[in-house]
């Protein structure tokens, strides 16, 4: 597993370092940290206790302070905020570039925000409140404003005379945008187009305008697609007017895909992807306690259900051992269903011209295993209690409850989303329920009608 | 929810690519098709049941059939690969660069690698051998061996000649890198440097010997660990001698990212991140059949514990109705705690030094959430059945329960990952074996020690 390995490295990191604090030496703590990038030293400090964590945050270089708390999740990044005064603060965001700032920014204290502003130059407070006027999860948000621009009418010369005078680039900067005289995105033009034709070349030669540009108002979500289907490093961003605003890169869009990957993971267990691992247990409880009370609603309607056969499982008690495997593998057969439904729907994969070929394979595969199965269970339950009805209930209930889970798997999530909500969220709740009362009432609605009359 | 753009962006063109197939005209199908991108094609490919994909697939130009190969699942390559004669294959992939062709040689008939192998040159066909002699998920399989390298002892102006004389640079060429007369890698050079000093600077001047070279053994999960903690768009891959071998590029890691984030979501239900969505039925129902086995053996280990019981459900058959609640509780309440779990184990968080800390945290929450949730649970069933003891017993079953959730949720999936099993694949099924049979054992023997004596 590629996992395995950078939980060996982080580990180990961690690890040493953990010994080294319990030692108290605190030197060899701070080597160590001040040679790890932002990204690790944020990955470090979500590992850590809260107490630990507060004495490593000392140590890191304040100079790196800004990254770090880009590179952490909201929870850990609100108690690491808890320890810095104003003055820090600022010192520690007023570096960062200006997508960065605006990704901190409404976590930070609005006495905090004030004084942020006021150390800005005005160019880039103007640029700050530009990105910040833009919706959450929109590409107007990721944009960076930094940008080079020529203009089409020029040599590379002329360019490469302009690029020495100017001195560094922007980072990851692949391509140059070319803009009109009104800053209209024409196209762009590769640095290594730049290296590999004759000074004398026309910049108009060069320029690339296959490369759509990204509107300001596209989300997030469609920024990291486009960026992944189409191999981009960089992609300018424009507004209705086709003015060019900003360039989005794609470090930005790894952070994108690697969150919505962790929002997928963490909500099918109605978790936020911005959960500390750590967090004080006043906080999380709570997060839980919601989560847990409406499982325990759902199962309650499960419960309700066998309640009405109260009469049946007296008079065979069997039946009580045995309803809980025909509901289980219900919700195991669902959940699959569910999981490639998922991916589908997150994929755009789904949509009316192929549900019902998906729903037919489903449904044929489960009434294939649910034969299989379903002939298995009964000969164990036959060896078991002797009872050739009671076999051929049970069996047949499982049938029928793995259609029902195909149904629902394929289904549930499609209507979920039709209604706009998160299938990831709420598909793993109304399935299993869905599994578990079919599951119940199907077995001990068959034993009742057939064994008990 | 960023996910539904994509879907509404890929669902309309299906539709409209389905309505096109629908009514039978190929011209628009093929001019639609054609303006996508390769990775725009593979979805969509995808998202097609069989035949449908067959059509579409020969209307794809054939030009882009190799990056479209190198774009789909395992499962569905191979569909596609079965309706191409050797011919269009070799015609295919002879143009893909070494890195891609290396990914799909291992599907790809005996017959057609030699064909493959035969038209290409033999410095490439050297190259093909060299990436395919390291082991699968490892630096060596990624990398390409196209790179454009330098000597220190230059100046720009020299470097500039040299390339524009080379011509084009391979794609995503960011940094050119510095090597020994022996090829070893010293370090490199952004092209953004090149542009932005005079002609007359030294290279040695120029050179970032900061960035690590990746070593050629690394696995892929460490190599993405590392670009996206660095922000990198390439790295230079090297041997044990430092000898400079190739270059990976930031969106083969994008891809590993996008596959192991896959494989998270769908080895949690026992499937595969291959799985084709429309995979036929006999393929499809064995792969279901082998994890719904393993599921029902868990499912007896829980009845046979009910089977215990049953004279106490004869004698009191509420417990029947109640019973699935707590070890349903239990379930919800454990997978949470796994959740996070499997995310902090797969960044590398969680470590000896910090279990713990995490498992007094899980256990206090567990309490809380078991006292909160045993005593509304109590009111209802007091209410309901009208029996103190019973509520006393399903309120003390479900805060015990919910603390085994909480102790099997940080120890199962640590206990797999330390004996080299995968905890998103095994550690849900484990963890509702427990949970299930812990629910069901605290719940009936409550209820048969206090309320049946």
């Amino acid at each position: 597993m590629a996992e395995a390995v950078r939980h060996d490295k982080t580990a180990r990191q961690l690890r040493l370092l953990s010994d080294a604090l319990d030692s108290g030496r605190l030197g060899p703590v701070r080597r160590l940290v001040n040679t790890l990038s932002p990204a690790e030293i944020g990955n470090l400090l979500e590992s850590l206790p809260p107490g630990k964590r507060q004495v490593v945050w000392g140590l890191v270089d304040p100079e790196d302070d800004g990254e770090v708390l880009v590179h952490v999740g909201e929870e850990v990044r609100e108690s690491l905020l808890a320890d810095m005064d104003t003055d820090e603060i600022v010192a520690a965001v007023e570096d960062l570039d200006i997508d960065d700032l605006a990704d901190l920014v409404e976590d930070l204290p609005d006495t905090v925000i004030d004084e942020v502003l006021k150390s800005m130059d005005r160019e880039n407070r103007e640029r700050l409140e530009q990105v910040l006027s833009y919706p959450e999860d929109t590409a107007g948000r990721l944009m960076n404003p930094d940008v080079v621009t020529v203009r089409a009418d020029t040599t590379i010369d002329v360019v490469l005379r302009y690029l020495r005078l100017r001195g560094e680039l922007p980072e990851h900067t692949d391509h140059l945008y070319v803009v009109s005289r009104r800053h209209q995105y024409l196209g762009r033009i590769a640095l290594a187009a730049l290296l590999t034709h004759e000074p004398g070349t026309a910049i108009n030669k060069l320029i690339d305008d296959e490369q759509p540009a990204i509107d300001v108002g596209e989300t997030a979500g469609e920024v990291a697609r486009q960026f992944s289907d189409h191999d981009w490093i960089s992609a300018p961003v424009v507004d209705d007017n086709n003015i060019l605003l900003g360039r989005i890169t794609i470090d930005d869009v790894v952070d994108i895909i690697r969150e919505e990957a962790e929002h997928q993971a963490l909500s099918a267990a109605g978790l936020d992807e911005d959960e500390d691992l750590f967090s004080p247990v006043r906080r999380a409880f709570r997060r839980r306690l919601i989560w847990l009370s409406v499982n325990l609603c759902t199962a309650f309607l499960a419960a309700s259900v066998v309640g009405q056969f109260e009469d049946s499982i007296a008079k065979l008690v069997a039946l009580a051992a045995l309803m809980p495997i025909v509901a289980g593998m219900g919700g195991n057969a669902g959940t699959q269903v569910l999981a490639l439904m998922i991916r589908g729907l997150a994929l755009g994969q789904i949509g009316a011209s192929n549900v019902g070929v998906l729903l037919r394979k489903e449904l044929s595969v489960a009434l294939i295993n649910g034969l299989v199965l379903g002939i298995g269970l009964g000969l164990i339950v036959l060896i078991w209690f002797r009872q050739p009805g009671l076999s051929f209930v049970i069996g047949s209930a499982l049938t029928i409850n793995l259609l029902t889970a195909a149904t629902g798997g394929v289904l549930v999530p499609i209507t979920l989303k039709r209604l706009g909500f998160d299938p990831a969220l709420a598909g793993g709740v109304i399935l299993t329920t869905l599994t578990d009362v079919m599951g119940f009432l199907s077995f001990l609605g068959l034993a009742t009608l057939i064994l008990l009359r």
